[in-house]
């Protein structure tokens, strides 16, 4: 496996055609867009990592992984009244679905459903404590107390902030969003501005890989069948208006976020995170599902 | 004149259905259904009203006609680089025809368009100035001194400031809206709050009826041309989705708002206000529409 | 008038964007892009012609009007329970629209609007009597038997014949048109490809000028209330999602064609039909709106 | 396993909520909506079935992963250039997408992308001969020369042979269709009616549970990676609208039809077949699904 992720990352890491970096969140424009790098954890305990695994970035969308497993803790299915579970066919910051939806976002990885689930995860509750909630969530599952938020990032909005705040605003007029405006958005962009190593967010997302369990910790998560039905949601819906084309190609749950960074999870085996800042144009890395595509590949790990 | 609005008031007046008050502006709920106004003002100088002709309500959408009418002043035709002229074919409130359009609200008389006003109104200046403006410019065409803006109104915006919030947030993540939102709708929500009776308002629309010469006063309000094509606008956009039908049975210019009231046109001829709180499902009064439709087929009065 | 006509004429005959011809209909692709005639027919008596007056063109969209004309004839009111009026904020071959409501399209002027028309005026016929019947009423209503149908313009429908197939066959499916499809578009495409003249065009809408009565003839074709409410349609919906602009820069009731040909009311006073064939994005005579709104502001001819 | 095919079929073969029979094909609205049979097939050679699963319903939809098997047969992934592969978000009948997307299905397994691949098998040929090499393929995979085509629900079309002449003329005027649309729908409406017992589709679907080989028969089909990625297909795009809900419900690539049947595949390990012809509001079997969920769960068959 090791030698499979010095291949990869060799072949990939001269890779002309990098994608674009983000540039709407101005923190983010100014990182190394030559950054690369790998981790997977197996569920059998191996550890392996190449290139600059043990950097961290911002983890931006993949955080609703994390966000959902919470909401449904506290929610169970009664979540569902509130966000859907449908691939949305259209971009991640689309306000038309939540038109003719009647301010119900069509699942919890577009933009609108994980304002929904900061909603959630405010409960009642002052912003900054939910941040410390999120925060101490994912060291938890990642076994790991250094994990911190990136409040620069948090701070630097730009034009997102906008959509979001429009986002946000509209559900509210439809009763689908209970606290303050303000608040919501203030949970979700230090969630969003979580900074995490492909090493630590390998950690951190291997209790889907394992029924649910970190086998690290042996700290149970979630149920067996809920963490199937998160890994269902990320191979439907992680990748927006891509997600088809990620299943057709790689056939593995996985959730990617604008800071360049993808998790994936081969269910029963391993968790798999890659960073590399350049985007493509539905807002994934593009090197990132170069290097899952050729590694689902070669170790025959579709779920299909 | 005087005896076909008394015949027609009598008619109307006892009318069963009656639409709906509008209840998403907490403060405009509480209005009496039954009370019902008309006034015409002539632009030979004749002046007639009957039933609650002398008091006030709130004006809101009412209100773009005089934004418009400053913006264009401000601007000329660069405004319409900020927003389009075409009847949108959807709600007041829609927010999918801006992501279709990156931004650019479809007319200036739908929610979106008049925030885009609101915006271009405030022209650097505080939102408490740029009201105070609007509030002359009413009080300038109305020749009335008294006029105000009901500031409970103003405050008492319930859904309806959500959603607008989303609409200028939305905007502005399109580079569409220069300044902060909170004054944009600072400014929007007051400009909907003014308070006129059928009267005012009547006095207050007759230079639209008179080549854009306030007849009362002499005051050149705006160029006949410009008038002209105000009037174009509130004939093609006046009343959202229903406009077309609008056209269609009265065939003047026309704007409403949901507190019920409607200001007509006759180009040559008159202006004419009514005001009857109930509503129809597009959010125009049910009853004042049924006043304009006689009044007009009565005097024939349509521009076709 | 004559040397105002000659002035426009002048001015615009030169003008070096033109527009471009539509090429998705074969036979209309190979017309001279330089054509340009003008007629006006006053309710006075008065005619008035320049340039490439007395040329046929194929009317296309055009004859719209005389379809509503004949359909509103024969079904009244009940008309609008098949097809609403209201603009539709969208191109003229939208089949969107008709998804969203349910088969019913927005107006009679948009393509699907006019085929409902056409399953209309065919009523149990064979499609050469409705065919027929039609070219007996522009007959009628233009005072000249000499007008004809260009049957290889309507046997050349190229890309516009799957698209209107498709509208037809979608609105079958909702129960919106009741005769065969190919029926139904034979009726549609030989309407579209009748062939008149300027000063044919203007004569044949010289009714709708004069509250429903030929002034040349003292025939009566529509009741006063119908031809003033088929002007507010024209002005509304005439030009698809340009209506507003032509709206606002022109204020008279008109309908254009996809042949370069556009016919305007001036209610009261005449009918202008202009001709040049290159097209704008909306698919209007470009050189023929400017000629129009020429003529409109030079008259003040607006009914603004 | 054939306790808990007795099991389950026992308890659901009573549920008192059954949905609906498809009422649109006039053909399939006479089956009694009590018929209810299942059948697994598993790669080890198991053989299992309960109920009326020797009797033969027509498969509808589910004749779309065949279809594009063959498809994909033909052309490779350059068949992607004419349908993507995006879960659609949309119902299956929808014509929206199309506009948007410019003449693309969003999926093949949307009806507009279902005319594609028939227009694909086409190739040239008469649609007898396309129909025929379609019935072959099923007839080879299935191992099975008994299977036909029921010709009386070809003929029987309703409602839904207007909507897809719209959706083909739609397409055709975009050019993503390239043979007549009589001949086109002729060969989708023909493969639609295969009619297959729950027995015979579950051995015709095996071949996707086992890397592309039939294992009875022995027979390659497609390659592993191809067999894998139309089970993604299904997983993603199978059941329409309702894509997502099954992918977290049961978690098993799976293609429903609006016949009432279902057939879902457990990768590397079997295939099933289910049958109840009342549909829920998606069109999907209703009580198919509950029986799969069933299955699913106490077989631990989910791929996540």
């Amino acid at each position: 496996m090791q030698d499979l992720l010095h291949t990869i990352h060799l072949d990939l890491r001269r890779h002309h055609d990098r994608g674009d970096v983000a540039t709407y969140i101005p923190e983010l424009a100014g990182v190394d867009p030559r950054k690369f790098g790998i981790a997977v954890r197996t569920v059998a305990g191996g550890s392996f990592a190449v290139g600059d695994a043990d950097e961290t970035f911002s983890v931006q969308s993949i955080s609703k992984v994390f966000a959902l497993t919470m909401a449904l803790d506290k929610l169970g299915d009664s979540l569902w009244r509130r966000v859907g579970r449908e691939p949305s066919g259209s971009a991640f910051n689309s306000i038309v679905q939540l038109e003719h939806d009647h301010g119900i976002p069509r699942n919890p990885f577009i933009n609108a459903g994980a304002v929904v689930l900061a909603d959630i995860l405010l409960d009642g509750h002052p912003a900054d404590e939910a941040i410390a909630e999120i925060l101490r969530f994912v060291r938890f599952v990642a076994a790991d107390e250094s994990i911190a938020v990136d409040t620069a990032v948090a701070q630097s909005e730009g034009a997102t902030g906008h959509r979001n705040a429009a986002l946000a605003n509209y559900m509210k007029s439809f009763g689908n969003i209970s606290h303050a405006v303000d608040q919501v958005l203030a949970v979700y962009f230090n969630q969003c501005a979580l900074a995490l190593s492909c090493r630590q967010l390998a950690e951190a997302g291997l209790y889907l890989a394992n029924g649910g369990v970190n086998p690290t910790t042996g700290a149970r998560i979630v149920a067996p069948d809920r963490a199937r039905r998160i890994n269902a949601l990320m191979l439907t819906c992680g990748h927006y208006d891509a997600s088809g084309d990620f299943a057709y190609r790689v056939g593995l749950p996985s959730k990617s976020g604008v800071g360049g960074g993808i998790l994936a999870i081969v269910p029963g085996h391993a968790s798999i995170a890659v960073w590399s800042p350049g985007l493509n144009k539905y807002g994934s890395s593009h090197v990132g599902l170069l290097a899952l595509e050729e590694m689902a590949k070669r170790c025959e790990w579709s779920v299909f």
